[in-house]
């Protein structure tokens, strides 16, 4: 089943804003075995509204918009539907609850904007929106589907997520899709293409390879497009294990999860509690923690020791071993993550310093150095990495390597 | 001038990379006085290039293409244009000694893939690539203008600076586009629109306004199209002279930079120092701060105190408090922002304490709850907010408001 997306807003057309929503649309509608055969970006004008939908839609069946949907008057999307599919707007009383409720204690008065947010096309089916306030538009016209939503990412996910993809899949049932990911770290992409050159080739046609760099990881995403469930897991299973003997040391896990939601399982299932000291991260992994819900349970907190006297006044490093071997050391960065781990009071802990750039590199230790410690019950294990020259994915590729070296420790404990 | 651009690729289409280049095109294009009024992304399949390209040649003058310019079978935009433009493929003596040049000491040999790239169709102006080895194809159409780049980034940005930009530049002279945002804190999009309605109202034809929202805060952008750069500046210039009396004290900058990278300027400027206690930003606040290159010449770090037993015993706030007023309270919030503060020995600091939720929130503090506290050498300030629903947005809105209470204490004292 082929779709269309259109992504409706001048701020992507003269380069404000970069259209990040089609990419997750185009993904989450893949894995259901939707395929998006093209994308188009147009300006908000009732013209470029109406045309790029009406080609669209001698196109394919199914019409995804997001954009244009805001209370001000540069957003034109309803108006434009309305028009062009031959309806008027209604007051839906329904909508306007939910306006209300929605900005009750967030603003002083719902004002006419607000109110004209509950005006929708009369034949179109709403879609209640739980996180915002624009309205989110069904269309059935014949046997296709247009429906509009807001341009706002966490509007138009959660309303993909818990309304638009699951009527979709009902309206235009698709085969079976099975997906697989399997996470690699610490080989680049090139590096790890040629270590399964062989296996690659001989996966059988209906299973598709996928790679998908991050940094400092790789997901290889394996999908099999199959009749039979059944047959497809077992197709998929196989392909797996035959990984294993080439790369098994670099796997870290076998579901689409980041290494922070890896953490948080297992600290959770062990009833371990965590701390972190952070240098080159500077607060980095707390975030990646704290973005999950219930992280609470088994995340204290730590330090942002970014100034070397913050590593000797709350993380108690000797200022003589700053002195001789630096803040980018093996015994920095231990005593860093000793020091988080008995002052918060944790099962463990993890610390990181390092020279993320571009400025601050030596001949000895160039920009990119990273020392990692990660410290539990039964000692620490500390290690110095050389990621590159990029401040910002060195920052990201020493977050997300050391909690994968805390999940190697805490495994191994 | 309008302008079409279009994104060849798979990847697009399934998510698996995000179209970062045509931003920057329309960016690019946009700063040139060019506009672009489409941007189309499609499959590596001779139709779908096809069909679009002669889409766009019907509604515009200039259509610039990216991508399927690689060496390996998938990409076929080359073999796809010499078909449409009814020439044929030639070897170009001048494109195999570049590629010969550039891959000299980057591969063994040269091999065949390599000595293809070399055949362009004989009906373009070949534009020589510094950066890489695909070819780039200059066609002219009667009064139209055909350009394929490639997809990588760096290589089309340097294509675009280096050749087609100045080439467009002189083929079709425009007239002068000037921009100007200014970036609004703590109001709502629809009570923003309402405060300026009158004023927006009022604007000069030539001149258009655009509301680009983000958790917390709002851009406004003022677009001036006019013949003469010295009248356009001008008209803009008064118009934001008219904002300051409705929305002055909303008004947190005039150039297009995030907060974090204001108050890294800032307190650069003053020789200032700074500190973080995060509880539900959870170390997001140190993150964006950190994120910026030179961070470490004014931020000294701080703790991310999550538990509430490490409010305790790193930030020193008292026990009792935590118990009458709970964590997430002003007598608390303060006393970690002076508790870190005076502990890392800084100038100011910055606290926050909320629940981001899904979980947490009660009846007299709703989920969305933030308290934040700045600390200063003149005291304190610390304010209330309710945010929202999602945890996420939460978290963010409570980092990005906390940065631009710094701005502002800093800036008052």
């Amino acid at each position: 089943m082929n779709v269309e997306l259109i992504t409706i807003g001048d701020e992507l057309l003269i380069g404000q804003v970069i259209d990040t929503n089609s990419a997750w649309m185009g993904k989450a509608l893949n894995d259901l075995g939707f395929e998006v055969n093209r994308i188009t970006s147009v300006r908000d004008t009732k013209d470029a509204i109406t045309s790029s939908l009406k080609e669209a839609m001698d196109r394919v069946d199914v019409v995804l918009l997001t954009g244009g949907l805001g209370p001000t008057n540069d957003d034109i999307t309803k108006h434009t539907l309305a028009e062009f599919f031959n309806t008027k707007l209604v007051f839906n009383e329904q909508i306007y609850e939910d306006v209300c409720g929605f900005l009750k204690g967030r603003v002083a008065t719902i004002n006419e904007l607000n109110r004209m947010q509950a005006y929708v096309p009369e034949s179109c089916v709403p879609i209640r929106n739980t996180v915002g306030t624009a309205p989110i538009m069904w269309f059935r016209i014949g046997q296709k589907v247009v429906v509009s939503m807001p341009g706002v990412p966490s509007e138009m996910k959660t309303t993909m997520t818990s309304d638009v993809l699951p009527r979709l899949k009902e309206l235009f049932p698709t085969g079976h899709i099975i997906h697989q990911t399997i996470l690699v770290h610490s080989l680049g992409e090139s590096t790890l293409a040629e270590l399964i050159a062989d296996w690659e080739g001989a996966l059988p046609s209906f299973i598709s390879l996928a790679y998908l760099p991050s940094p400092g990881l790789v997901r290889l995403r394996l999908t099999a497009r199959v009749a039979h469930e059944a047959e497809g897991r077992r197709a998929i299973a196989a392909a797996v294990d035959g990984l294993y003997p080439l790369i098994g040391t670099h796997i870290y896990g076998q579901d689409d999860q980041r290494p922070e939601e890896l953490v948080a399982l297992l600290m959770k299932q062990k009833q371990l509690t965590l701390a972190v000291a952070e240098s080159c991260t500077g607060g980095l992994l707390g975030h990646l923690i704290t973005s999950l819900p219930g992280s609470s349970s088994f995340f204290k907190g730590g330090v942002v020791a970014y100034a070397n006297s913050v590593k000797e006044d709350l993380l108690g490093v000797d200022a003589k071993d700053l002195l001789t071997y630096g803040a980018v050391s093996q015994q920095v960065v231990e005593q860093m993550a000793k020091g988080v781990r008995q002052r918060l009071k944790c099962d463990y802990a993890i610390a990181t310093s390092g020279i993320a750039g571009p400025d601050g590199g030596t001949e000895e230790k160039p920009v990119g150095t990273v020392w990692i410690a990660i410290c539990g019950p039964n000692g620490v294990l500390s290690k110095r990495h050389f990621f590159g020259a990029i401040r910002e994915r060195n920052i990201q590729r020493a977050a997300s390597t050391a909690l994968i070296e805390l999940l190697t420790l805490v495994k191994s404990d």
